[in-house]
């Protein structure tokens, strides 16, 4: 029988960047507002697994923080000083719309330790599937700095880890955020063994990659695939990009398991997406997921949280029955 | 000298809808949230005015509540027997997704008081021209029920009083907002005195009206233009339509004065329009409105707020040099 | 080995009471804000057990919600017919100062659900001793009508319940909530077999109870005492009050189950309170009343959560050692 | 006939604190929360005096911002460089409990600014009375240090200002909110011409003054005198200190202008203050002062805003009639 693990620590909750101008300077003629990136649409994801009982059906799992000796398989020793001197000072910024706060650093480092434990599980079978509820977000970092509220890599850093202890060697990561996955395609550009695709609005931050000329270099040279699409899309495209692109791309790759950057904002009411998804659209696409992993890496399938609207948009399907379509 | 009112009152955002459902129906699987319409976009707009120091050269007025007289001139009797009652209770519904709560009589009627007043003075010569800075909105507002958050119909209101007291005969409505400005186009459907024009998201609210089609009936056909836009179109969208067919329509029809239904949620950060505008292509639409209507109506230009993201957002242009596209 | 249940349910935090004037009347001249009965002091509460990491060592139960037949032991037919209709109207009021919306019903059963289980597991040994984080509260709740943001009565319906189904028969209850606990006094005005206490500051809300001079009625003459203090009270009257008349009344009451009316707004931050208590005050009290319990009923203690303010009131030491002071 | 100077700027309202811990350290176990100075309850007294129409009444004026050399004048260099520089930088704490962040800069000079004008307006005749609706509040700053949420000594700045340009020579504060007005206090207390009181909660922020012990020393002593009450007096216990000390002493000192630092958190719903006033409290204490300032300095007075909830709490009387007790 199948089981799902969901992994969450209130911790990450734990992290409030305050009145940030992020896209605009604060200054003269911008009036104090709270920043975009929130706990409340992930705590509102939470809640409604625990009013809707879906809770009751996983096992849910609150893993340690990372360790340095983790975060180091990514990032730099510098950047990660940075962090943590700022989380004893008043904060500071990461790098590029990455402000982080005293208490960031345990909310980024316990961010980071869920999609560890949610990959190290499904890798290992203790789990059929899992899904991190991981804040803050990290599908932008970059191994020197953050980047779009992201402070950690909390992908490439549980898919390094778990490739370093041997316990996975061929990893698939899709990103539907409605931003770029640019974090994964830099972490493993030259990487065969890790297949990186991204799904997401042209033009949208960040806007100096996620063209489809990307597609690797060197040894991983055809390990990356970028789907930029023109705002405005809603299910038809993205069911069709998934159909004729995404899901042969991850099926002739052959991964023993598949990750998803599975950011909401592509949904029709994000206000910095311009995608017009809804909850049953997010729901046939896990579907299909779901589907294709059962076939070629005996279902082991992770979703790490990005962030986005949530307005009860909650993965039902990635327990259902994929004959149901549920 | 050009001289610009601003029509503005406090009592207009004493309004507050609480946490409701409005495209969810409360209930089990929806946590309360707060609305999307909210006074703080507003109030940020007045905000703004004042840190600029731009309202140090408008005209500020702040005039008295719409009379029930003022009302009837659009609306039935028993729908404003229904707003009235409410009130006094507890609130209610005012149709389609328009709640309302003890207050929201005093606002609304303020907001349509604000657009009367400010088409009255811009007719009658007072001011060169105007914004109201109404809430609630108005433009979805029906004869016989509120929609879309609009409780009472402030433009139609507005522009009835004025033709009915003879201030002006023809009249040009240009509705931005992103959504369907379908108010105006019912209460001027058969009236081929006043000129409704919409431009605005296709396939958004309201679901029912806003086709190409629609184009007025019996003496009035012709008098309605619908542009609806597929969503994720930007400024290169708006200003070709602008070009080719707004201004040459408005200027064809030759008002007395040109009212705009003035949204800003076809801008990129709004969560219920999937645009791409910006403040600048906002500044570019007025500057071109405003350019037109001092050659085709002595400059006989007022804005009604209708609501939408707004950081910063100021028409500035509204009292700029038109031939210094300000 | 001590076992400490812990009663939790997220529906109790679906209840929402948006902008109400609860003690100005709301219209000319008060501008809407938020009710001070919010969900957040409460989840802030279970927040923190989570990041201490405390709720690992507790029995965390999610009980249902209370039926009807469980609620008719204490309301009215006619009460309870007003909060289910008002539940799929658009709300309404319970009383005095009673608010309720759609959704507040399920919160509500499920409140009173909270409080019937704990006493339950701790009236058959099941846990050593409970804490139900009930949200709407209780205490003011009266038989036919809502008081002071409580709908039903938790505590009244739990122990009528335990008693009624014979799982204890000899009850006191002690409300240290600032406001008086009216509703558990007029429960149980004339039972000789549950002992009501409260302490609380006098000449507050609700004004017409809560007098020395109430000391129950009949058989239950004795069975009801109140200790009015005056604003500004600190740990010392506080201290004063327990050791010289609270847990003196309790220990020779002999009961064989202590229920705590548990509001913190008797703390110094608390804006609708004037006394001056803090956590550590809180601790002692909490340890003074387990120290007695395990005196004189093995320890069979329950904390009903009633509200008020909570930065990191943790109720610890229900799980410490007497002999430690923890 | 009497004016009465309204001074305010939207400005003072763009000071955004974030979610600062400023009682309890931020870490392991306080989640993050709003601080409690915050914009809402200025904007709210603001918003009642629009909707109430008594802002048509009122001399409104939007002053400059204090200038540095109107700064100089109480605050060392190096206290005001850390000020601005930390406004360039993510903010920093003034000293105790006195966080800024960008944009507190201009928030702080246009606070003080508001205050310049009003005393500068009453001393020379140019109204009659005046309220500054300051933020942030002034009445805790030192010399080299922001406390309390106070950046800049409003008053100490406009009255040595006022005095050094000649406009007045005697001067007497009175402050009423509900923590000690130590900034006054060490401002002047070796002035024998400069006549500060403080009535406020004793053992309140800030603990280490507000004693009555502390009367002024060398020529100023006997020109300072504090009224530390116990928590939980209401308006009897502040009536008679009015009337047995504050006048009494007021009158005796003979000023030319009397300043008021105008807190509310004496009032019975502020969080942080755990005195029982109520708006008919601040109108009648209010009204005593216009009585005595008509007999002794031809009614100068000036209101200087220090914070505190205000729901509704107008001082409507500064502008009424002494013989209707208005």
């Amino acid at each position: 029988m199948s089981t799902t693990g969901f992994y969450w620590h209130e911790r990450c909750f734990w992290h409030d960047l305050g009145a940030i101008g992020v896209f605009s300077a604060p200054g003269e003629f911008l009036q104090p507002q709270a920043a975009s990136e929130s706990p409340e649409s992930k705590r509102r994801l939470k809640n409604i697994l625990e009013v809707s009982g879906l809770i009751d059906e996983l096992r849910v799992v609150k893993p340690p923080a990372a360790t340095l000796d983790d975060l180091l398989r990514f990032h730099s020793p510098r950047y990660l000083d940075q962090l943590q001197a700022g989380d004893k000072a008043r904060g500071g910024n990461g790098g590029d719309c990455a402000p982080y706060m005293p208490g960031s650093w345990a909310a980024a480092t316990h961010s980071t330790g869920l999609a560890i434990a949610a990959v190290e599980a499904v890798a290992q079978g203790e789990v059929s599937n899992a899904y991190a509820l991981c804040r803050p977000p990290g599908h932008h970092a970059e191994a020197d700095q953050g980047r779009g509220f992201c402070l950690l890599g909390n992908i490439p850093l549980a898919v390094m880890r778990a490739r370093a202890l041997g316990q996975v060697k061929r990893v698939a990561i899709l990103d539907w955020d409605v931003h770029h996955g640019n974090g994964q395609q830099a972490a493993f550009y030259g990487e065969p063994d890790v297949l990186t695709l991204s799904i997401h609005q042209a033009a949208n931050y960040p806007l100096e990659t996620g063209s489809f000329d990307e597609q690797g270099e060197g040894a991983g040279l055809g390990a990356n695939l970028n789907l930029p699409l023109p705002p405005g899309c809603g299910l038809g495209a993205y069911a069709y990009a998934m159909e004729k692109l995404v899901l042969p791309a991850l099926e002739a790759f052959k991964p023993e398991l598949i990750v998803v950057a599975c950011g909401y904002d592509a949904c029709a009411k994000d206000p910095l997406g311009k995608m017009l998804l809804n909850s049953q659209a997010f729901a046939t696409m896990t579907g299909q997921l779901k589907a294709l992993a059962e076939r070629c890496c005996e279902g082991k399938l992770v979703f790490i949280h990005e962030g986005g609207y949530s307005e009860g948009y909650v993965p039902l399907c990635v327990r259902g029955d994929p004959n149901s379509g549920g």
